[in-house]
């Protein structure tokens, strides 16, 4: 159970972060670049990944202060990545909200991306201890996004793609970030070497729980916006977990399935695919794959500091309660 | 009179850095992400600017291989803002070879962007000394850079952009990064503050002289290329000194020259143009800017020392040597 302690902590990094991303850029021009910057800065997020930056810096004895930055820069570069994706992607919304391709176009789209991946070094530059080693391990992590990405569109139009492959991608494009937030929370908080590494594992397993969870409630979420997302996704070609392992199952049958679903309705295709996955067992076997997953997330953190290994083992919690 | 010394050095500098260029991501996998920036590092390039952070160090005494990271790394950031120009601007070719977005696709060009903007930041992670400061002013760089783009764009769509307003533009676009190169150059030689502020303004002023000319050789310059691109900068409305300037001095002569060229072949359109550019003497008025630019941007060498002063002049020479 999660103590309600730990909720009002992650409310308090939401709003920590909500303000701190609301004054970057606030008088800045031009307008052509800064107005889609304001624009995806005032969205609204989980702030999931300052949080996690947060709670392992505070758990290896860092300042929330002089973690601030570092916390932000993560975010920023998550909302780079999704300002690029949802242009690759072709996508509209986000969270409710239009994207700002959809809303300006690609031009100003490519450009607030680029200018937003600037405004992530920036904040790191501002780190007064340890931005040699926060930089370097940023870096890294960007380029491994980057990679990621690159795999998940190269995956669209490759009808071999195998369930590592898949897990390959997600470390790559989820796993990376939430490991670099604890990474960078570790180096705040002069963690040793090992106990850096372990965080850094860590937080691969959960990105890539939590990617394999969030494919299972597109399909199973009721809300029309997952239902839009989904059938972009299968038109696309887009490549989840589900779908990597009910090709690898049964090749011939979920070819089948897939042809038979051409020229339905939305609404039958999603009922369709549903009826096959359950029938299959394959949304058990990925709802298995995210406890694993998460269990062997906070295997790593055995060797470490007790307030990291609560904390860490409470936002494991946290986001395996997001619910079909 | 340019020393045969001094072009020597030029090719030797740019040698290294083609050499350099070609290492990296030699093997990196996946392809949809580094083919693509294999590409673009493979082509072919003057590497003015990286060439421009060596004249400055060796001028205030740093070792050439401790000032390769930020030679290849201002020449990378160059690269990632051409790749995503490129894609803005609809261009299909950059110096006779097929832009990214034109071989590949957009999405495919969007990230191979983004890739090469993070291996530039990797390049300046491995500076063993002076990083910090590097940093600083390469990520100052990157956001202005990001916001000439803006202005640029901006001006498209833009009936009343002066001369002034052009000049701000070109200082962002085009003068920040060969201010960057200088300013690289000089935190590697442990330049004192004032010195480092001299040659940032250097490199702003000759940036600014050589977009001048760039604009000014564009119309006036008998290759197919140069004639394609004046066509689409035509058609797109962007601004360029000469434009700004014609407007400005006669906004109703221009405003009917302007429409009287609709529909007319390419030819007749650049005959036009340059003769009414020439009978109103808006070419000289760009050719003495551009003298007075460059002769401003020598007088910041004044308090420097005697080999920086040398070099740079040099470097300035050698870049009016471009000819209509």
């Amino acid at each position: 159970m999660l103590s309600e302690a730990f909720k009002e902590r992650l409310i308090s990094y939401q709003s920590t972060v909500d303000q701190a991303l609301l004054k970057i850029g606030q008088d800045a021009e031009p307008a052509y670049l800064y107005d889609p910057i304001r624009y995806v800065f005032s969205g609204r997020g989980k702030r999931l990944r300052p949080a996690l930056v947060f709670l392992t810096s505070s758990g290896f004895g860092a300042d929330e202060d002089a973690t601030l930055p570092a916390a932000l820069a993560v975010e920023i570069l998550h909302n780079f990545s999704l300002v690029h994706d949802d242009i690759m992607d072709g996508d509209d919304l986000r969270h409710g909200k239009e994207t700002v391709h959809y809303r300006w176009n690609n031009s100003t789209a490519i450009l607030a991306g680029d200018g937003i991946f600037a405004l992530a070094f920036h904040q790191l530059n501002s780190l007064t201890d340890h931005s040699a080693a926060c930089l370097s391990a940023f870096t890294n992590a960007t380029l491994h996004l980057c990679e990621g990405q690159a795999l998940d569109k190269a995956f669209e139009t490759d009808g071999e793609v195998h369930v590592n492959d898949y897990l390959e991608m997600v470390r790559l494009k989820t796993g990376t970030l939430l490991s670099l937030c604890c990474q960078l929370g570790a180096i705040l908080g002069k963690a040793e070497k090992a106990e850096i590494d372990s965080v850094a594992l860590y937080g691969e397993k959960v990105g890539q729980a939590f990617q394999i969870q969030d494919d299972i409630l597109e399909i199973y979420s009721d809300s029309g916006k997952m239902g839009k997302s989904l059938g972009s996704d299968i038109i696309s070609g887009k490549k989840t977990y589900l779908f990597c392992k009910a090709k690898e199952l049964n090749p011939s049958d979920w070819g089948n399935l897939m042809k038979s679903l051409d020229g339905e309705s939305l609404g039958e295709t999603i009922s369709e695919i549903r009826d096959y996955l359950d029938a299959n067992g394959i949304v058990a076997e990925g709802e298995n794959l995210v406890k694993e997953l998460s269990t062997d997330a906070v295997v790593q953190l055995e060797a470490l500091p007790h307030k990291v290994q609560n904390d860490l083992t409470s936002f494991v919690q946290y986001l395996m309660e997001r619910k079909r």
